[in-house]
């Protein structure tokens, strides 16, 4: 009964969204602009606002004994307030992507457009950082979509507060406030109603840990887009270049080890793995890196732990690696292509064959020859901001721009054609 | 314990063709080219063969009791054989869409290209018409995709037959006979089981009724692609030329009313129904097309039955149409907008600002305007053969080609860049 209640609610956020899609979907470039340089304005506004209601959920938060880490995520500060703002005015600056398409005309006088249009309604179901719900609204107000969000009971206030404020933006420009909904439910009713909502959300982006996304995978009934999760290997081959392998080693591990485009586990090739291990091993040992080793990592470090099948599988987001040692880049691949989640991988080579092989043969968005895998991001790729990094191969595949948030519609005119 | 063993089974035949699918994928266009000639070749030899399958199949569909439309739609004859055997020669004359795509170069150097790739292994579950297993395997070659192929239980005789040359010719052209996979058991379980194989299945395209699809949208756990239910409308709007509307009409509804561009519901408005409908009821009288029509229509046309909220929600399929009267364009696209099935919608006017709005407001794969809705058929566009024609948002919208077989992959190349 409870569980009905909560879907009844969902499904009515879900329909107000919906009704005032069109709207959107229809509103001009300047109009949707106008809309987001108002909300960055009130986000500035109202940072005070916003900071209390990020106190409340902070002061919850810490009774309930949520961890430190966690805890940074949720907080907020003038200076990410500002970073929001600067992030919706960055947004609003990006190209429209409505409205772009192809056109031609067949034989018998059908004039045909293929036009980018808005999807309709976009779920997002998010986890503890506050600033995804600026972040995601903004994205769809630009491409002209409604949002409903599920944030996590942790920001709930701040999600509140934010949301809030984008309504405004949109109503003060002449659009719909209802097209931005938030998800007050945060039990898990809510966002397995979500999952349920055919005929009103068009496609349901879970951004969040691999628990999150594998419950939406399993049990969502409406088009899911997977992000985010991120099993990356680096492979050194025979021919690298050790220092630049060095370099992208510490790099794809060390600068940012929560993210999904860091490191996980190093493949090294047998033929240079008495040299690069023991250089590999000084440089996360400066950086207070665990190495979890395969036995023959471990013949040449005795010292490291022994990684076993879980380390194989596992997105550490911390400072640990998993480090073996392979035969070739066949073998390299075929461990990549076992393991892996479809993210980015990478090869350090001077070898021209060894390079094609391994971006034709890993099955991965994003496949790299000498560089990090930390470029995969909508803003190192030049898209400028991002929904998340698609992780599935159906309708968006690495960093997805404003055109992930689109579809297309066939526009045919004729003259009284009949086939 | 049965069902395990179909699982099982069902797990076996993805994973061979998952295991042989990057062999296919990275084929040159011509060996794939070679492959589907000799198909074709294949396919005109051995007709006799196919043909006697084909009668296993009819004789064991008539002793179940099988319809007679369906029975015609399962049968083969040499004229048939002959018409699949081209359609695999004219697949096999598209261009390759693997390996089209952009590259651009970023700040820092990095060498940037975003190509489309095959997805890897393409599922697909099919009804009574056993010219789609060549249809839908030459596709896949073409694109690059190993292919594991439920056909119905009907059926049976003939897709083993015509899996078996398509086999055979991938084998002599040099590449895996498995990466055409035919799942032998038809039970219900065998599809339940596809519609599980994440991993293992890149995209899943049921075509086939509105009970399938609903079963595998309500149950697939890997990605899917709606196809094919089409409960289309033509509008005729106070503007509309009604000659020109009537021949459309007659088009839309009588040319092929089993297929899913067919129209299933006219919307006439107000403005001129007292002048069409009169017209309109002529012409299906002589067609011998029944029509239902709200409570408006038959205070024009007294003697049709009178449509219920199920007829406007429903894809004859059949040589009836339901007509209701509207007040306005607004009117119809609401109606539409309830109703339809995202394929084909059509208004027929001369008055630009309704044709704007009805493009722009109605929410489907292709809207037409003064056109029949039978010309949504990527041969009609011009794309060639076709897989289906997407009903969804998320990926392909509307007739899909080789391109929407294909994914992207974003190929980086540096000399050592970090983050």
């Amino acid at each position: 009964m409870e569980q009905n209640a909560v879907y009844e609610e969902v499904m009515d956020l879900c329909r107000r969204a919906k009704a005032h899609s069109a709207r959107l979907a229809g509103a001009r470039a300047e109009v949707k602009n106008r809309a987001l340089c108002l909300f960055a304005n009130f986000l500035r506004e109202n940072a005070s606002v916003i900071l209390q209601a990020n106190a409340r959920d902070l002061s919850n938060a810490a009774e309930n004994g949520v961890r430190d880490t966690m805890l940074d995520r949720l907080r907020l500060t003038e200076a990410r307030i500002e970073g929001m703002a600067k992030g919706v005015e960055d947004i609003a600056a990006l190209p429209d992507p409505v409205g772009k398409g192809e056109c031609w005309t067949r034989p018998n006088g059908l004039a045909i457009r293929r036009v980018r249009v808005p999807m309709g309604v976009v779920g997002v179901i998010f986890e503890a950082r506050p600033n995804v719900a600026a972040d995601v609204a903004a994205l769809c107000i630009k491409s002209g979509n409604a949002v409903v969000l599920r944030g996590g009971k942790e920001a709930i206030e701040s999600n509140r507060a934010i949301t809030a404020l984008a309504r405004r933006a949109l109503a003060q420009s002449g659009l719909a406030a209802e097209a931005v909904q938030l998800i007050e439910n945060t039990t898990r009713a809510s966002s397995e109603a979500l999952m349920q909502m055919r005929g009103c959300i068009d496609v349901l982006v879970p951004r969040g840990g691999k628990g999150l996304i594998r419950a939406v995978v399993d049990n969502a009934r409406v088009p899911v887009i997977e992000t985010g999760a991120g099993n990356c290997h680096l492979y050194v081959h025979s021919a690298a270049d050790l220092t630049k392998a060095l370099r992208i080693a510490v790099n794809a591990k060390i600068s940012r080890p929560s993210v999904c485009n860091a490191c996980e586990t190093i493949l090294v090739d047998a033929e240079v793995a008495s040299e690069f291990l023991p250089m590999l091993k000084k440089a996360m040992d400066e950086n207070h890196c665990e190495i979890r080793g395969c036995e023959r990592t471990r013949e040449i470090l005795p010292n490291v732990v022994s990684a076993t099948e879980e380390d194989w599988e596992t997105e550490y987001n911390d400072l640990i690696i998993a480090v073996k040692v392979v035969s070739s880049v066949e073998d390299a691949v075929s461990h990549i292509n076992r393991y892996n989640t479809g993210h980015s991988e990478s090869i350090v080579t001077n070898d021209l064959s060894a390079a094609e092989y391994f971006q034709s043969a890993v099955d991965a968005a994003a496949v790299y020859v000498n560089a990090s895998t930390r470029f995969t991001d909508g803003g190192e790729f030049g898209f400028g901001a991002e929904l998340g990094i698609s992780t599935q191969k159906l309708h968006a595949r690495g960093p997805m721009g404003l055109t992930a948030l689109t579809t297309e519609k066939y526009l045919v005119t004729g003259d009284g054609q009949v086939r």
